[in-house]
């Protein structure tokens, strides 16, 4: 049996595990990332929660193959650095050579957004794809891409503007994929119409919730308030055409949507997808559009599952 | 010496010859296409052609490793089929298998903007680039992204959305990148600009000139024309925007621009680059943004190294 670290580090918590071929995680160990204090601290950590996860195995290093990283931010494959990460306030983190170094193993350091895409296409919702496109809608809009089981690397399409002169983007565009499409830009879209519609159900369910989130107009919609189907429809549209752009652009088979707002499932893909079919290019097949189904896990498999070749 | 094939299908003539190893070429032979006759016939001509440019080039057919083809239209390479083609009329039209049973030879077939990417990779304007994303700004916008000299196929932006809800394209979709971007898109611009301003320098050039050209409104602007100017500021704004998405989305190390209007080399690309350099994602490297250089012959060069491997 072949086995493989995986580790999956975020911006509050860092998890390692131990993962078979087939993306089956053995064992996990959780630890906060503490991103920080210096740099061999983190990394002392991470070696720790990866012994850790060995022995939760009832596995002895020297039965893993090797061991793969996601991390967020701007990412030096070849290298195995993080070059720059603004939320976790690195720069120039030497992640791979060192991980490599101290367990004996090969390893190799991944974006977050891919490895988690890999995860998604070995044992998720985009099993045995030929390609697959994983769209995140969290705090922003993340994706990653994959062929033939390869993380094709920095394939990111939030930044990608939809409505040129539109709404302003934190990377000082106009108009962004992100801008919309994000839980941030749905949230933005449900504050503006409650303060339009102060009487209206959907302001009612912010008031009692106390807060705005990506689900309160789904909530509201749900109860049948127009004003809140009005939103979906207006931010379905939205994604819509920034998914019609990516499969008009490079033909996914499958697209796998995650993140808080991909939490919805149906409630979100079946306007979605009569969307999409809309419009994408006459002729071209209409992509298998599902809700990605690993959660966290995706990330932690997806690393594991990227040092397979090594 | 090795030798290879290319045959360039373009709606009007096609273009066979003999390339060396290095993406030059021995010598060519063109036909018209005549695309509306039997299949069988149009393949006789192509066989015709191909023949010719090995006479032309004093060597035999023995001496060739194998043969690239480029079609427009939607392509299967590995059946090596024409799918369909809408201007050339063409369905289900199997030219890989029945070229490679001729000339006893491997062949394949390759979509024609695919071929002319890896063509200007490989002896034109993205020589020695890692990838390079060519974008024709043509009847329509074409996309061909290479990757270590391979083609990545079906990589197609001119039906990227980036104005939602913006002008009606040809596709259906509304905002098309080929809607604004296309030697068509810059000639909606500068007939509704002459329309509005009928006394204007760019009005009377037009008059002049008797037909309104994708050139016409760089010329107006050279002597000085500030409407021209204007035209060309708002062109290339949305020209930049869209090859901000693809920098963004895919970091192409090299953008090669061709096509009609990429022919204008410098009074195009010197506000290209600014707008361009604006608008990346911060931390992004600039990618060089070149014109094409092999102008009709990237497609049979392109046809030709994209068999290199067989």
């Amino acid at each position: 049996m072949a086995y493989y670290i995986g580790v999956d580090i975020g911006g509050t918590n860092l998890k390692a595990g131990v993962v078979d071929g087939q993306g089956q995680i053995i064992s996990e160990s959780s630890v906060p990332t503490g991103a920080d204090r210096p740099q061999d601290v983190v990394l002392s950590d991470i070696l720790g929660a990866v012994m850790t996860s060995i022995a939760g195995a009832g596995i002895s290093v020297k039965d893993v193959r090797a061991a793969g990283m996601g991390s967020p931010g701007m990412i030096d494959t070849e290298k195995g650095i993080v070059i720059y990460n603004n939320n976790l306030g690195w720069n120039d983190f030497h992640i791979g050579e060192k991980m490599s170094t101290a367990l004996g193993i090969p390893a190799r350091l991944e974006n977050d957004a891919d490895a988690a895409a890999l995860g998604e296409v070995v044992a998720g919702c985009a099993k045995g794809a030929k390609s697959a496109m994983i769209i995140t809608l969290g705090t922003g809009v993340g994706s990653g891409y994959v062929i033939d089981e390869k993380i094709f690397r920095g394939c990111e399409f939030g930044h990608m503007v939809i409505a040129y002169g539109g709404r302003k983007c934190t990377c000082g565009r106009h108009g962004c994929f992100e801008a919309y499409c994000s839980a941030t830009g749905l949230i933005n879209m449900t504050k503006e119409a409650i303060a339009e519609h102060p009487m209206s159900t959907l302001a009612e369910i912010a008031k009692t919730e106390g807060v705005v989130s990506g689900h309160t107009v789904f909530v509201a919609a749900e109860q049948g308030d127009a004003i809140a189907e009005n939103i979906i429809d207006e931010y379905t549209g939205y994604l819509a055409c920034g998914l019609a752009n990516l499969i008009n652009g490079l033909q996914p088979e499958v697209i796998g949507v995650g993140g808080g707002i991909g939490k919805q499932g149906e409630r979100l893909l079946v306007p979605l997808r009569e969307k999409v079919e809309r419009e994408i290019y006459k002729g071209l097949p209409m992509p298998k559009i599902v809700s990605c189904t690993l959660g966290y896990k995706a990330g932690l498999i997806g690393a594991a599952m990227s040092v397979r070749d090594l």
